[in-house]
């Protein structure tokens, strides 16, 4: 998980322990993706890419602590 | 967490700890909103809420275990 988030806060920032808000363009996707396919098991390990484009940030509501910077692009959990 | 978590499992599914992939028309998830919040502590805890929007299933990428059934709406953290 540590390999992971360094390579995730790259791009943004953690919002949770195993969940990354990041603002990234399809070059920078691309590596990010085979960073982290480099450092997980896909035999126990499982990964999600949510895609939010970049229209409106109506995308994201939050409530409660650790507020997020304006999110437009990208989830990764 | 527990109530969280029966509260998001009535739409959709558990896919990490403390993340679930719903299925959720608006005013489910005006329900679904109101019971989260009465069961976090603002001042602690920290709820996410990501629309994905109903186009196309192109928003998530799955890599590795517990695939996903087909998501189109929305995620709560």
């Amino acid at each position: 998980m540590r390999r992971v988030a360094k390579h995730c806060q790259n791009y943004g920032q953690r919002v949770q322990n195993s969940v990354f808000e990041c603002k990234i363009n399809s070059a920078e996707l691309a590596q990010l993706k085979e960073n982290l396919l480099n450092c997980i098991d896909e035999e126990k390990d499982s990964l999600r890419i949510y895609y939010l484009g970049s229209e409106k940030r109506f995308k994201v509501e939050h409530y409660g602590t650790k507020a997020s910077f304006d999110l437009e692009e990208v989830v990764i959990i």
